[in-house]
């Protein structure tokens, strides 16, 4: 792992890292907020999945975190969204909404894909060992949340492997790729036109098919304009009434799908997260 | 005045607008950010001068004001930093620190720049009488803060016009132009080399002077890797211990000149500032 920056802010480390990885054959960056804290103390982690053409920059930028990490003594992590560089293939017309920046944290098994977009093993195994060698990250007490395409990779990650996050929440997440024209081209593309192996990767398909979270929190704006075509919110809803899967969904009048819509719930987040992670 | 974009942002509104403005006689962009009130309500005004190389984006983006901004019910204010579009003249070898985005907040009197850095009459003037006009800015409750060489703005500019602040704040500012490179050059420039004109333009050579200010609130980083060239923040120290000027100038450990420091004392400098600005 090598140190891109370090920044003093918040009375924490704000630091951007990159590291040769071996789930995508790629150099891969990320971002990390580490609280200041005591010698020999392990702090617990907040995952946080980032949107469509989204590095860990934006996150990192403009998404408010690092004063209520601070407050709750919670390490922030934020990844990058696909393998990125030399060799690895992109949308054939450069659509912002597959390959690079939009890797929809699966393992694709489509050539050209499946060589390097392997962000399912990357996010669920690679990074989090990489976390726990190089920060003093509690790995027993994790959080996970995400934005968008990261909103659905927080949700899907969480669902499938139960127990591993004692928290989970999502701003205005992709709820269902097999319902929604993102999904089906990201989906149809890293993993084929099979829909069967899509299930994995579509939240409200793991809660019908009996997956749980101990709690889940999901804030959307209603006036994000993704909101009727991509993200359908309410399909969520209805899983999660279904399945007695226990959530609060909150629609936001008047807030949009932009970081400043994600930056004004951040805090109320982080707190979430830091309740379940105590301890 | 043309709205470029509004979001919804923490129970407020964060706007982009441009305006033709016959100062620079260029098109001018800026940010209004006005926290959600009472109908007929008028808000104080916190002005926030940008740094070399910013425009009103990067504070919009990463300032992180807008929380304490709505816990106090103050309008922020972002302009850019130097006239901008075709026929502007630049730094002749384009450097960062001279031209675009390095206007310096004053009125040049030298070719080719006389014709559009007016920043002074901007700022000063122009600016605030459309605020009043198309904002409920309460104009009689202003502030005005800024980060490097918009701390420098911020300073000279509440030490020209006593009685117009009631609170004066800066991160990170250039205390004296007449003492470092950046000024040197800027306001060689901008001004000729009669170093007479440039004392307008110094905060320490406005306070010996006689300017005052009811208060001041400064805090700096000790990492900056500007301060021993450039911001020589002990020089701005040493004026208000001569002078008797009230002012809290705070040295800040590990941190930098970058918006991870500023963000980090942000909401301080907020309620600073409304504690002066109240009713």
């Amino acid at each position: 792992m090598e140190t891109i920056s370090t920044n003093r802010s918040f009375s924490g480390t704000q630091g951007v890292y990159k590291h040769a990885s071996s789930a995508t054959g790629t150099e891969m960056t990320f971002s990390v907020f580490v609280p200041d804290h005591a010698p020999g103390a392990k702090l617990p982690v907040l995952w946080y999945l980032s949107g469509l053409t989204c590095t860990h920059a934006n996150v990192t930028e403009k998404g408010e975190f690092r004063a209520a990490c601070t407050d709750a003594g919670i390490i922030f992590v934020a990844p990058d969204t696909s393998p990125r560089g030399e060799g690895v293939p992109d949308d054939p017309e450069g659509a912002y909404d597959f390959g690079l920046g939009a890797g929809f944290y699966v393992n694709a098994t489509q050539a050209p894909f499946s060589t390097h977009y392997h962000m399912r093993d990357y996010i669920e195994t690679e990074l989090p060992a990489l976390i726990a060698a190089q920060f003093p990250a509690d790995m027993d007490r994790q959080g996970i949340t995400g934005h968008s395409m990261g909103g659905h990779g927080a949700l899907t990650i969480s669902l499938r492997n139960p127990g591993r996050f004692r928290s989970t929440s999502a701003f205005a997440p992709i709820v269902s790729p097999l319902n929604c024209p993102w999904g089906h081209k990201a989906l149809g593309g890293y993993l084929g036109e099979d829909r069967a192996a899509w299930t994995d990767y579509d939240a409200c398909a793991l809660i019908d098919g009996g997956a749980r979270l101990p709690d889940l929190l999901v804030d959307q704006g209603e006036a994000d304009s993704f909101l009727a075509e991509q993200l359908k919110t309410h399909l969520l809803r209805e899983a999660c009434d279904r399945a007695g899967q226990r959530a609060t969904i909150r629609m936001q009048p008047g807030y949009d799908h932009s970081y400043y819509f994600i930056s004004t719930f951040m805090a109320e987040h982080v707190r979430w997260h830091a309740g379940r992670l105590k301890g």
